[in-house]
């Protein structure tokens, strides 16, 4: 059965893999499973044949036989279930990475999200300087947490698993941000997501797919 | 096994059952499961021995055997996997199910505890006006996907399940705002939510927590 995901034709975030195709990509490279993807141009998003299948117009969506999800993790965590390298086979450690993947989307990237958004929702407002201190506050809050929960382990839970992978696609936002350079034990631990061959190829496939889109030249 | 799971003793919503208990307190009373709950003070969210159950320091948590989990989204969804009443058995529509899980959590939910929050953080700053319309605009385009998505349907994917019950839990932290009068069909889904028996046991348990934590005379 093929699986087919939607990204965004020319993704704002110019082949950096920030935008939320690409924690999909990751978790099928590293479970093994090929996969289609349908660019779609950023004016098609709005438009009833997206929308029939995120209503909220946004990337990613996935489609396999009868199965049409969104929410990248739903997507991840319906893949981490169903095929191997993504989740513990004993119970309880299996909950507690799934617990790490709610973690990451609801309470460790949301001020990571709004920091990132800032600059271009409200740059020109008079109140930037001032909302920039608060969020960066509650980002170092969060970021402080996690360097103490991660010590000196490698990952959050033992081996590496999808709370670590949504985890790590949450961090990545945090670069130009300046406050990644103050968490150096949280750098080395999107570094080592970074390094595994899974993310390599999930990469290097969204940002093929950035310059397809953009023409050979387009600086990335 | 006994589960326990934590709560705020002295909720900031004075029993309105907007606290992150509330829908681990319905999945648990929707699955028919008996529970015991750990109120934790204020002051000892914040302390080593509920850090280590919850290192952002916050509630709910979830104990079962060798079970530890943290994340209201995560609580759920383990006990939706492992009990009825709460997920289709069909592979495809429980994977829609928890699709809507995460959209409750992370598309809906988000702007809604922004603009919820929005009077305590930012009530007396300069920019609060300016703020609050841009934050009532994000939750509308929200809720006129809802509403659109919903249409004449009960739920939104057949029968009630988790997904509903996250949906219904993020919608209710709308009281006070005006805006949920705009959205009549949503207003009615939430009254739908409200009126299960499950909903109503719950909501009078993590009450009955308030008033014996605040005393009996304690406004609501």
């Amino acid at each position: 059965m093929t699986i087919t995901i939607t990204a965004i034709a020319r993704s704002p975030d110019r082949g950096e893999g920030l935008a939320r195709d690409m924690p999909v990509r990751w978790a099928l490279e590293e479970a093994g499973l090929p996969y289609a993807v349908r660019l779609v141009p950023f004016a098609a998003m709005k438009q009833p044949a997206h929308l029939a299948l995120n209503p909220f117009g946004q990337i990613p969506t996935y489609e396999e036989g009868n199965v049409a999800l969104f929410e990248s993790g739903a997507i991840v965590l319906h893949i981490a279930q169903r095929h191997g390298g993504l989740l513990p086979d004993d119970m309880a450690a299996r909950a507690r990475a799934i617990t790490w993947m709610f973690a990451a989307l609801t309470t460790v990237e949301p001020p990571i999200f709004d920091l990132d958004m800032l600059g271009h929702t409200d740059g020109d407002r008079p109140w930037y300087r001032d909302r920039l201190a608060i969020l960066q506050d509650r980002v170092r809050n969060r970021l402080g947490v996690l360097t103490q929960r991660l010590g000196v382990s490698d990952w959050l839970e033992g081996d590496f698993n999808a709370g670590d992978l949504m985890m790590v696609a949450a961090l990545r936002r945090l670069k130009g941000s300046g406050i990644e350079d103050e968490f150096p034990v949280l750098a080395a631990y999107v570094a080592r997501g970074e390094a595994r061959p899974a993310f390599v190829r999930a990469f290097e496939a969204q940002r093929a797919a950035f310059i397809a889109s953009n023409g050979a030249n387009a600086p990335l």
